[in-house]
């Protein structure tokens, strides 16, 4: 039996490298395989081509226990995966009744009649483990060869085929060959850079490889992934959770809004419903994205009544009741317009809690006062208002500025609604 | 001066190889090469570790004239693309003034203060030409290598960054290493299906392969790439063109609402600037992504006037104006809740025009009346109502759902936008 803590990937289509496909096969199979506890070094990606496809495989071998190829066991004359691997551990080939039988049926059922090309699909490798395909006609296989302790794992191109297979007959099969598991949680963070949070915790995520602690940011928000590798689940989810309270114990603390939290929007509607409370949104420069990304959550009816898309200064005043000696004091851009827009919003709709957001996205538009990237935004409760102001660069791009104003009027709506009680 | 004809792919990060994200780069930057005549033998993803990452530096370059990295030119200490590049070529590193400035000011215009680990991302290795990145603190670069006549290009990881820089960078940098020229035009195209256009136009699709004409589709949209490669730019663009009015003249013509249009809300901002009219919007199922969409687009704000978001039936009634009979007698999701929108909108705002758009996007709350996907668009000008209806599959998903109904209703805004004129 093979021993198995290390894999690569080597996906197999000229479509692939022409860009005519996204490959997501990579990194389905990268999670399944880190939740097996194997530990995956490199994607490869080749066109149909054999000369290529054998170096690529020989330098896949060299470096880990199993390698899983994606494509290339189709029908047709360029679809060469199977026979590559075959040449390459020097198994002959022969027809495989059973799968030959299945191919048949498969035709049958749909009234088409078997061509030569599809015969081929049953043809096996002297001592492969066929993994049966319910999803189309190319069978998958697995292949250990004993000299060398390698496994290969052949499975078909089309991700609808590939995830099916795997989940149902390659994880049985790796589940015998794995003696840890990994276990990954992820840490949502909010209002600090990358570069910040690393500072700042730099000896945690310096400290230990396993757990490991690594960063990904996207527009201003960035997440933590820490992930362990144990004998068992339990173990693994221990070692996680003590390496996350050391995170918030921090100064990173104060920022997080979530743990395995999913996004900004997620988390305030789930709070929302918890309190039984109700939002609503006034927007300028977003112009819908606030409300968007609410009412992407599945649920969110239950707490978002609605919103005003008040881009003119004439909509400000007529739809959310912002007084025409604000706008003219103070400009659409400013605290004062902010906050008597979301005020305008909330008693209109009713609601507990009312967000804005006004600002200049640019490119153009910007005044020495109010530069591209400054934003308002307003925050109206029973309570009361309050409003912040944000300066992103004007480098950035319009779409980011409006995005970070979006989260950032989310955000201010989470930390409020923590702190609200429905009456 | 490098002779470019083959390049490999190179992704640098852990997230890839832990299947965090989808590899979205690779396939990008693949498309765009081959539209610059230059073929693409291999993708390789490896993670933040140096020593894998030489190695597969080493094996792209023994390969392709041109390699191209994504990832691992952030500030952190695990981003290390730049520095093993300039090891493996014998390059020290120096620090690059202008870049630094650039960072310093990105962070001087944010009101925070520059980190040492920012500072890294300034420094260059000797010889290489800096590739300005406008979308983030990362700068890019290029390094020719005379010796082996071989150019590693480098772009940061995120593919909002790594778009536009190789959009903006890249391509002009690489034209000059190619001795044709490649010029590509889009047809846009709404309210046809990628196999139903394909069938219409299947002899021209076919019958060459300089112009080729490649589709591409997206939420309920196709798009038309013809490609042409010739010795100037000028014969390229008259080969484009004479494909393009074959098109137009066939049965996929009246689908098409532009060239080189970018996408329905820049042609509908484009048009009603054109004609001095005005548009506002109501959307319930959509939550604002129909104004968030049009006003994506710069200078949108001489056009939109604003909009409302009327997620419940109680904000249907107050903020627009639904009557309650109707609602009671027809429900949210009808013709005649869709029209009232509209017009209540447009009173409201005094615009020319209105769209609205209520449905189920679900995943829940379909009946057999209204399945999940049913969704009415409608249209209030001063010349009426009227309305479209959809029967989207269920099986799509929400944002699916969302996204093609917001592609509907400005679809029917364009449609009559070209058959207004101002009063």
């Amino acid at each position: 039996m093979a021993t198995i803590t290390t894999a690569e990937i080597l996906c197999v289509g000229t479509e692939l490298l022409l860009g005519d496909i996204v490959n997501t096969n990579a990194a389905f199979l990268s999670k399944r395989l880190a939740e097996l506890g194997i530990c995956v070094y490199r994607h490869t990606s080749v066109g149909d081509n054999p000369q290529r496809l054998k170096a690529a495989l020989a330098s896949a071998l060299a470096e880990a226990d199993l390698v899983i190829t994606s494509g290339g066991l189709g029908p047709t004359y360029d679809d060469l995966t199977k026979e590559t691997v075959a040449e390459f551990f020097g198994r002959p080939m022969s027809m495989h009744e059973p799968s030959l039988e299945k191919i048949r049926n498969y035709f049958a059922a749909t009234g088409r009649a078997i061509t030569k090309n599809n015969e081929k699909q049953a043809m096996m490798p002297e001592g492969a483990t066929v993994l049966e395909n319910n999803y189309g006609t190319a069978p998958a296989l697995a292949i250990y060869d004993e000299k060398s302790n390698k496994t290969v794992i052949m499975l078909p191109g089309p991700p609808g085929e590939l995830t099916k297979v795997f989940n149902e007959q390659v994880v049985p099969y790796l589940k015998n060959s794995s003696d840890s598991v990994i276990v990954s949680k992820n840490i949502y963070i909010f209002g600090i850079g990358e570069s910040a949070v690393e500072e700042k915790i730099k000896d945690i995520m310096t400290s230990s490889a396993n757990p490991s602690v690594a960063p990904y940011c996207k527009e201003g928000e960035v997440r933590l992934r820490v992930t362990a590798k144990a004998k068992d689940e339990y173990t693994a989810a221990q070692m996680c959770d003590s390496t996350i309270q050391r995170i918030y114990d921090s100064e990173v603390g104060e920022y997080i809004y979530g743990t395995d939290a999913d996004s900004l929007e997620s988390t305030l509607v789930k709070a929302l419903s918890e309190k039984g409370l109700t939002i609503c949104c006034a927007e300028s420069l977003t112009g819908g994205l606030i409300g968007e990304r609410i009412t992407t959550i599945s649920g969110s009816s239950q707490v978002f009544k609605g919103g005003f898309i008040t881009y003119t200064n004439e909509a400000k005043e007529a739809l959310v009741g912002v007084s025409h000696s604000t706008l003219e004091a103070y400009s659409a851009v400013s605290s004062q317009t902010a906050m008597e827009m979301a005020r305008g919003a909330r008693i209109a709709l009713g609601t507990d809690i009312a967000i804005s957001a006004t600002g200049i996205a640019g490119p153009s538009g910007g005044t020495p006062e109010a530069p591209v990237g400054t934003v308002f935004i307003g925050l109206s409760t029973k309570n009361g208002e309050s409003y912040k102001r944000l300066s992103l660069s004007s480098s950035r791009s319009r779409e980011y500025i409006r995005i970070v104003s979006a989260s950032n009027a989310i955000h201010m709506a989470l930390k409020v609604t923590k702190g609200l009680t429905d009456n």
